[in-house]
């Protein structure tokens, strides 16, 4: 079995930032054949998976254009050492967006929160940023 | 064993919408049946089982009277699908409040940390919205 | 096997309060000799633990400068019970933080979130505050 197993949990668009550091963080200290991690995003959260122009305004007000295509760049350097990123199909309906806008790399889940459970009673740690 | 069994953990008053609508989720997803579910709130948020007028003045600015009512009714839903609604002691105590002066709903637990640690040894996942 | 075990997650200086509120009332709850308890700190929260002039400044505004003297006696009564306090390294070095200017009872670890994870893999709960 893989020794270290994480859900990372996403619902504000604020914690994007400090989620992605976790992760990077953690990859860079067990290594990528030692970790199985995925980040489930629901709530507003979601919006950050798609690249639209709207996408923008729901931005905290600190964070710059350029900050969001660092972030949007460190997630796919991030999936392509195998994290999974995950959005809620309730949390995309809520916030008006269809899954078909969202960035290939992102897969959908029926409800984010049945994952986030799920992966935990399959051995996953959970951790909220 | 029931296959899927968590506890939601609301340290604050903003943090209710959100947790409500996780639990509901959560239940559509899998069904009652399959569900074994508990809300856990210390902090200021245990002011929220408080159906008095003091509990108005401690709601987020953006919530309305109406925006109250429309989530108590939501949480007594929960509640008659075996969704439980804990209150730390410590927390009213905090908060001047009296376990009678809570919603008839509410169970009071003497530690609500206590509660969230016990839960997970019990094999729930925990969610924090 | 101890029968309590949790690791308590702080990122934001402004959880610091209700977290060492919650280690106190679980050591109150079930003793000392029933608990396992370590809080992991990452992100901006591990200044909290500089005992320097320029901490001050990273306060939440409503901090005044005795609370935080009261919160570090709190946090040093708590680490005398055997509640283990972390630092997280990759934390330290974006906050420009030496390990050696923290209080003596910091134990520092090369990644907090790969803390966090490893303590739930080995049966401790987690708790964000």
């Amino acid at each position: 079995m893989v020794p270290y197993r994480v859900v990372v949990h996403v619902d504000e668009m604020a914690c994007w930032p400090v989620a992605l550091t976790n992760l990077r963080n953690l990859l860079n200290d067990v290594g990528q054949d030692h970790l199985q991690a995925e980040l489930v995003a629901n709530g507003p959260a979601v919006a950050f998976y798609a690249d639209l122009p709207e996408t923008a305004e729901k931005f905290p007000p600190n964070w710059q254009e350029g900050v969001y295509r660092e972030l949007i760049e460190e997630m796919s350097g991030l999936h392509s050492q195998n994290v999974r990123f995950i959005a809620c199909a309730n949390a995309l309906r809520a916030n008006h967006l269809d899954p078909a806008q969202l960035l290939p790399l992102v897969q959908v889940v029926p409800a984010g929160v049945t994952e986030i459970v799920r992966k935990q009673h399959e051995g996953y740690a959970y951790v909220k940023p």
